[in-house]
């Protein structure tokens, strides 16, 4: 019941970039049957560091060693694939104590400078053994680029995420770059995802704690394969800065930094649903004139997870009746009768009924489109929100229904 | 893509009954593309009814019509399959303005006293002439068993939905029995379903209403082959009492026959949810020990609901580390370390992790049933919800992909 096949979204090629203020090693432990499975990053010195993570009541260990170490540092970031040492009690804890123990000598700096992350099957205890063992024999020789470290870190994700900016501010170029992953168990509130960005200039703590939250409900949090929300998820946002070091910031600049951090963190979630597991669709979602965020968001996410949307969008299935019944499930103060409903730039629904003058021929070509834009005037407030999914393919069962085996 | 398969859980033999004091019509008018489509009941007088309808906000035309003319009593019961009349405007309410007014001077009773139900796409106009020709050449040398009206309001359904109960009360036999379909865009708070459930004793209509409430959430409010809520779901609970008229009503009685609708809510919800589009599968969701009402309900269904919990069960997997997923985003406030999950009697997780003596053999092989059930202690309080849903396959892909066409 495998499936070899990719999404059809898989860019022609991966952008690439070898920073110099750290050092990226992706190496083979043993947690997937195959492949790079773990990567390690080590800074040239402990650098600032903001971090979200799933809004789940049942954190994988990861999480909880993280937020309990929460610290304005960070010297090393360990990520593994293949085992998600999620709920995997204290055991899972202590794995992580091992491993990060051994880390610390080898790196000299403290335990709680070290960031974890796991991604893969939940459940399954960890062993530190596996991660000890590459740690006691790694070589700078191994040095590898951003690239490598989203291949290392992907799990039944099907082409690697990455992102690159750059920009001139007083004849200094600055860099910003991240990498992620996931394609599966990605729901609003952080899905199955881990997304690492990087900023090449000096930013405090808090600064960077307020660009990630002032971004994420854009763009990581709008997200949803599946509606199904990780144990796992991790995003993390560090300054590395030591290639800057004369770089002053100022609010001109942290608002222009804000800009490219935001173009990344969007451009990752966009890679991020383009992989959606079976994809074969890009869904985009967007609720204009609500009366107030949550009923846009609510309107928005129930059409984009609605299993009879998905569906039908792979389906090719203009099919707006269940455009209508999302919309009657997820919020109580619509009105029926106002509300206009587009594919594209085709209305389909209109003053509570099916739009007299639709164009067929048009609207059936347009859903032969690899990206179906669903838009929704609610016509009764000003709010607007944008969420995307993937369509529901038999790809996305071939997946999950032998995900383990 | 069309896909022939029925569900494997299709009764041999489906129950069947002829009331004698209600005559059933079913017909052909055409909004399927083949087989009976338009089913008409007609009490021998006007009966008390109590009736509950989908909570969305975008209800269908039957819908707004029956809530309008909210009667304590019924004379006609008209339900078409093939089209929901749903957001269709004040077009979709005119059509049924025109064939209930024919049907009232035929059947001779106040418009009020019709009931109407519609099934099928939604945002189609519904077309009344082809019921209003169906109702000026209707003869009674058709007439029709429960069975046949199950039949004959089918759309998706791979089997007629029908339970039939009797029982002795001071030397006479009371009936109850109903019918039912749905299949998919089934949710709590109802899902597509259509149920009508007959009473053969004079019940009030205050009572009949306060059965009917009294059931609904552990019965038909506790099934979800989706989680998309209908625009058009309905049930309706009627006292047809003509039969038996020297009963005289006591508390007695009145329990005895509550106990009996329940077993028919619950015998025609399961019937709904193991005809769920697409099921190999019924999966049945215990989550007990909760907190509080709620709190059982919410992870039960997002347990049930999850597409990647439908999938591992599709695919015999006893993947539960999608469970613990699935109760993480539910509920903020279960503790991770006392929670028990059990596939079947099969212990996995336990005190925050895998359970150490999984009996793998036992489990595989559980997994291998039609039925499997999850159940989940949360360890923290007495509430207990069951829920039922069905497993997520190919197809349900194949159902719902090319559904239109």
């Amino acid at each position: 019941m495998k499936s070899n096949l990719i999404s059809p979204f898989k860019p022609k090629s991966v952008k690439d970039y070898k920073p110099q203020d750290l050092i990226i090693y992706t190496l083979r432990a043993g947690f997937k049957k195959k492949g790079k499975d773990l990567l390690i990053i080590v800074f040239d010195k402990a650098v600032p560091v903001a971090d979200a993570y799933s809004q789940t009541s049942m954190p994988s260990a990861p999480i909880i060693w993280d937020k309990k170490n929460n610290n304005s540092f960070c010297k090393v970031l360990i990520v593994n694939s293949g085992n998600a040492n999620a709920h995997t009690g204290t055991r899972g804890i202590n794995q992580i104590e091992k491993y990060t123990k051994v880390a610390s000598k080898i790196f000299q700096c403290k335990k709680s400078e070290i960031l974890v992350s796991s991604t893969g099957v939940i459940g399954e205890e960890l062993d530190s053994a596996k991660i000890i063992k590459k740690l006691n024999c790694m070589s700078k020789n191994s040095l590898k680029s951003v690239k490598d470290a989203a291949k290392a870190i992907m799990t039944t994700d099907t082409f690697s995420k990455v992102e690159v900016v750059k920009f001139r501010y007083k004849s200094k170029q600055i860099i910003i770059y991240g990498f992620a992953k996931g394609s599966g168990m990605i729901a609003p509130n952080m899905g199955t995802m881990l997304a690492y960005i990087f900023i090449e200039a000096p930013l405090k703590k808090k600064d960077l704690k307020k660009m990630l939250m002032k971004h994420i409900d854009s763009t990581f949090n709008s997200i949803s394969v599946d509606g199904d929300t990780s144990t796992s998820d991790s995003i993390m946002l560090f300054s590395t800065g030591l290639k800057n070091p004369k770089i002053t910031m100022n609010n001109n600049l942290l608002n222009r930094i804000s800009a490219k951090v935001n173009d990344i963190m969007l451009s990752l979630s966009k890679q991020i649903i383009s992989d959606g597991e079976g994809i074969s669709k890009l869904i985009e979602v967007t609720v204009s004139n609500a009366n107030n965020k949550t009923q846009a968001s609510n309107v928005a996410f129930s059409i984009a997870e609605s299993t009879l949307v998905k569906t039908a969008i792979a389906g090719e299935d203009a099919n707006w009746g269940r455009v209508v019944m999302a919309i009657g499930k997820a919020d109580k103060h619509v009105d029926q009768d106002k509300i206009i409903i587009k594919f594209g730039n085709s209305v389909v629904a209109k003053k509570g009924a099916k739009y007299q003058k639709i164009d067929l021929r048009k609207l059936n070509h347009y859903m032969k489109n690899k990206i179906v834009k669903i838009n929704v005037n609610l016509g009764i407030g000003k709010y607007t929100k944008r969420v995307w999914s993937s369509d529901l393919t038999h790809r996305y069962i071939n997946i999950n229904a032998d995900y383990r085996s």
